[in-house]
């Protein structure tokens, strides 16, 4: 059913250019407009040049609540909306805005449906300085995220996890939009953000969502204030969608874990799975695991949501639903009891501190990029990454270093490439003389009412 | 010759999508990036849907002086530039931002001319509720507007004015602009406003130009500060093109004179060139060309250049080079002669007041909407109009009426236009006890230093 295309039809036709001239003059659209602009683009009735300019309109006079709660269910409502009713658990997922070493995805996924719920997660590719959940899961041989509705709703009932890209019923108004906004300056809009994001994420027939919103040198939002902006926009519109929404507005002023890079990451992960890793890592992966397990209705706080998902993961638990997901996505599992038949790089070089002291500051962004730069990510949509190349950080904010010692170890397939990340690298720790305060991993937790 | 092709193929290529993200931002962008996109988008090589979203950028975020500069004089380059230096006196123009019964054009090219200056007029059609020179003109039978630029030249070295419409080889830019703008929502912008009408202006190859801007209920700007900022945006840039420009700032809270319509808007100019018409017309006639004939070196004082228009229409000099031009451009001059020979409408009838006292307010939008309806103007471009339909005005604002005296006469084709009209034509007359306060005609002259 879309209920978008079936209102346009069933009401009067609403005229492009006054809608846009609405938006342009700081005028609250209702429902009926927002749903039948969208819908009516959606079909091609609607030119790209006159959503453009509306977008623009968008981007410069804001909108209300209400209206990106209509923009949201408008480009849900263009495709097709999931419906896993017929599981007799919670259904519920988790989404991050992004950012570099981010991989705790491939960790609560099966962690999750290890405690009982069913986590039906859709996710997308690395762009910009950030890795994508999609390319991390491919560096596993054999593994496929491009499954049917039908295969995805199969393997969910089988294992209670299962992890694939946008199909092509997912709101497809959402696609359509998002190349449009990529090309007119429309992307930075926390409504837009919010509408594509929540639209996606509304489409799994979830019933909780725990949202992970980064902000810091190495995420899209620098500013703590922003990250809640767009926090609470998310909270508010799930919540009017009728689903429990939390979101954590979480520290991305370093890599998160010490590996980036996509096989470099899928190793932490399992590593976590293991019950060992990194403690930022492992902490920020059994916060959120608490928040969806408690959402979840498994546990009857988060703190005894952590306390089981701590449990599930150092009795291996969390790494038997991992194996079995991969499997019936088609993974090879040897690859996760041995890790080095994942692809590795053929070269490594150090990157040395110059500087006695302390690590003060880490540009985030830039150790990104020096991913994308040795081929990890893309700097364009239709660039293919190489699974094994990336970075090991020896040391993280705060850590003591010597002159000499490594701050890093490049892995790369090519000289040139590790010649300019080597460059960017160089240039991404402060030492200072004393050590930086610490800040939280978990700076506010935002719908927890 | 393009400079502003040329600049774009010399410079290093801009990116679109840093244009738009710049004006998003509220940045200023310099000559050479406004010059690359307007190029760019004139060769066909940036889309639509991104110009709209700058276009609605520039709406909502504004333009510098200099911004505003650039971009008049990118859409002037991207077409052809008449060159008039081959006449040894001042080529002078006059444009209008468009009104009710503004016919002022009709007069002023004659009788500029008659003086000694050359007058290359490019006007355009009406759109909206006001009316169009051109389409005045097309009602003398025969009369041309569609000429080449050869004829053009020939005919103002003939009689020294031409009254033409656009050609294809005059700013292409706007003309693509314009209709993009039209269904984006971005036409209300007085930048753009300014750009659009200055780069025709310009291309005209006229050493000075007085513009007339309309501010009050059938003006499209109905605030005299609106009015007053986009004259102010005008005069900026012409000066800075190095023209001589000034501006009036003219009241247009009723129709100008008593005619408005395409045949009888003609028969009223040709009473003014006979020396005659209403005052407020003759008026506002004299005070445009004291100007042009001040900023064309043909008089050294404004007051002398309307001592001296004031003379050439009684003279009947005026008429005798409006019948000129009408000859060479292909009209039927025995209608100058004889305006029976105008079009004519089949049927007339009286709109009478109801009560007794004052026209304290006219709704003058409504009255240009009125002449729309009856056929004398365009609801959409590609309409045609009627020539011989209109209003004939018998109260004007502060005259007294009496209950069954008439407020004006529609002169029409079709008795179901004819209802409509009057509808609008009853509810346009405010009748008040007392006689409303004089407003004068030219309420301000900007660029006069």
């Amino acid at each position: 059913m879309k209920p978008g295309a079936k209102a346009a039809e069933g009401s009067t036709p609403i005229r492009a250019v006054d809608v846009i001239t609405k938006k342009r003059d700081g005028q609250e659209l209702s429902s009926a407009e927002i749903e039948s602009f969208i819908a009516a683009y959606t079909r091609g009735e609607i030119p790209d040049y006159q959503v453009s300019a509306w977008l623009m309109a968008v981007v410069l006079r804001g909108m209300t609540r209400g209206e990106t709660s209509a923009l949201t269910n408008a480009m849900l409502h263009s495709g097709e909306v999931l419906d896993f009713t017929e599981f007799p658990v919670a259904k519920v997922d988790k989404h991050s805005t992004g950012g570099v070493g981010d991989k705790t995805s491939l960790v609560l996924a099966p962690l999750a449906a290890a405690a009982g719920v069913v986590v039906p997660m859709i996710s997308g590719r690395g762009l910009g300085h950030t890795g994508g959940t999609l390319d991390k899961l491919e560096s596993i041989p054999g593994f496929n995220v491009n499954l049917s509705t039908a295969d995805f709703r199969r393997i969910l009932k089988q294992c209670g996890c299962c992890m694939i890209g946008q199909t092509a019923e997912i709101a497809p108004a959402d696609r359509k939009l998002y190349a449009l906004r990529d090309v007119t300056a429309t992307v930075e809009s926390p409504y837009l953000i919010c509408a594509s994001i929540m639209s996606k994420k509304l489409a799994e027939g979830i019933d909780a969502l725990v949202l992970d919103v980064k902000t810091g040198s190495g995420a899209f939002m620098k500013k703590e204030e922003d990250a809640a902006f767009l926090a609470e926009l998310m909270v508010e519109t799930g919540k009017r969608a009728g689903k429990k929404v939390v979101a954590l507005i979480t520290n991305m002023d370093q890599p998160l874990g010490i590996n980036v890079g996509n096989s470099l990451e899928v190793i932490e992960c399992i590593d976590v799975l293991r019950g060992g890793g990194p403690e930022d890592l492992k902490e920020l992966c059994l916060e959120l695991a608490g928040w969806m397990l408690y959402l979840g209705n498994i546990s009857d706080s988060v703190e005894h949501g952590k306390t089981k998902s701590k449990g599930l993961l150092e009795s291996g638990e969390a790494l038997k639903k991992f194996r079995e997901m991969v499997q019936l996505q088609g993974g090879d599992v040897r690859a996760i009891d041995d890790p080095s038949l994942l692809p590795r790089a053929k070269h490594t070089r150090p990157v040395s501190s110059l500087k006695n002291g302390f690590i003060g500051e880490i540009d985030c962004h830039a150790i990104g990029v020096a991913s994308v730069v040795l081929g990890g990510g893309r700097a364009k949509k239709e660039d293919s990454v190489d699974p094994a190349v990336g970075i090991v950080l020896h040391r993280k904010l705060g850590d003591r270093v010597a002159p000499g010692e490594p701050l890093c170890t490049i892995h790369y397939n090519s000289e040139a490439q590790a010649e300019q990340a080597t460059a960017l690298l160089e240039k991404s720790f402060k030492i200072t003389d004393a050590a930086p305060s610490k800040k939280p991993l978990v700076l506010r937790v935002i719908g927890n009412e």
